[in-house]
């Protein structure tokens, strides 16, 4: 195992940050990894939105749910799929922008998934702590407007970085042999790995808090995807040109 | 600028390898890479289909667009957007599965998207070269019935790992004063820097091509969202579940 995989590896989101800023030099080479990334067909549809205005750091923070280190992580990034900028570049070659393809979303919202990755990465290697802010799509138009978000760009997530002041341990993961599977998709051992996976969990979460948080992987996953999260979601990125056809 | 920096920074993606496999346990430790990637409510959503079968690695590589590297790469990944595990789990529990979220497909192909990275960075320090493979979607419903994927499994893209056999240069990227933005999306100065990228594009596709390819950027934006991309796209994901509502 070399120091990049030690690296990756170790990883855990951190929650509570030093005061301090991260430079402006070192997000330049962090934004400079997340365009380094592997893109589709070069589009390129990352646009990344830096928030310093304290007044807006704040209203983010509530935006995305009351996540206080939105505040006061030393930089807030905010990761925008982005199709405006091809269809600029579309239209200054004379032709129309195809509206609405959901093609062209999955596109758009991968590229910005692995050009965040490589930005984390970065990050973590220079000693700062990430944590990614989903939250944000709690209320895409507010976030949308605060940023002055055209059309056809959708804010993906958030991005808290900084220097950590806290050293939380490394969460567990599903067993590898029940995400890593060979020629197709068997699911013989599914719920097994689910299980033993629930029982690690189980003791992950009494050894954090002490025993009083009961929880574990499938009862998480009811709490999830047992009910629509964010329902509004699909209506909301066809108003804003995506994923109407 | 740090070893790690210096590595993401370097990549291109790679379509001539060396005729050596991609050892077990290299992929074990490329996996647990994925593996530790954040993931939104821990939910977990990645699933990695390695394909040895010659025969499935050939007609991948035809479904994929005929691209040869699909079956030639010393390793070839699928990685999968998964609801079927947590709905498996929901239902553990006694939940009912809510189908066709758009959120919750946002939710597993980000998740995807941020394991992959992970492992193709991992995959780059040990000196291997990558190219994703979103071709698989070409062909969603033959790729998903040649991996015997469930409903609510979607094969979001391949990944092709192995020893390069040729040594490509880094592809320019749009000018970081284009696709970083301070507070708000200004798109003031768009133009000049997609003509500034188009420029450079041009000189780099002449040198490589001893100027027979003459494109730029936003003729490459024209083709690519000039017109629907894979247009049967959205009624293939309802039909397997995501984003119904």
């Amino acid at each position: 195992m070399n120091s990049v995989i030690e690296l990756i590896k170790s990883h855990r989101s951190i929650r509570k940050f030093k005061p301090q800023i991260v430079s402006d030099q070192i997000l330049q080479d962090i934004i400079a990894c997340c365009q380094a990334a592997a893109t589709s067909s070069n589009i390129q549809a990352t646009t990344i939105i830096q928030v310093k205005d304290p007044s807006k750091r704040e209203e983010l923070a509530q935006l995305a749910g009351e996540q206080p280190y939105v505040a006061s992580a030393g930089a807030f990034l905010v990761f925008c799929a982005d199709l405006y900028r091809p269809k600029l570049a579309c239209e200054m070659q004379g032709g129309t922008f195809s509206e609405g393809n959901t093609e062209h979303f999955i596109i758009a919202a991968t590229d910005v998934a692995l050009a965040a990755q490589n930005g984390v990465i970065a990050a973590e290697s220079l000693g700062l702590g990430i944590c990614y802010i989903g939250g944000l799509r709690n209320n895409p138009q507010q976030v949308s407007d605060l940023l002055d978000l055209p059309d056809q760009v959708f804010p993906l997530f958030g991005l808290c970085i900084g220097y950590p002041d806290q050293d939380p341990q490394i969460k567990p993961r599903l067993p590898v042999s029940t995400v890593f599977k060979q020629n197709s998709y068997t699911d013989v051992n599914e719920l097994d790995g689910i299980k033993k996976y629930d029982e690690q969990m189980q003791n992950y979460y009494r050894s954090r808090t002490a025993g009083k948080k009961q929880s574990c992987w499938s009862e998480e996953m009811k709490a999830l995807v047992g009910k629509a999260s964010r329902p509004f979601m699909r209506e909301f990125l066809k108003k804003r040109g995506f994923f109407m056809k």
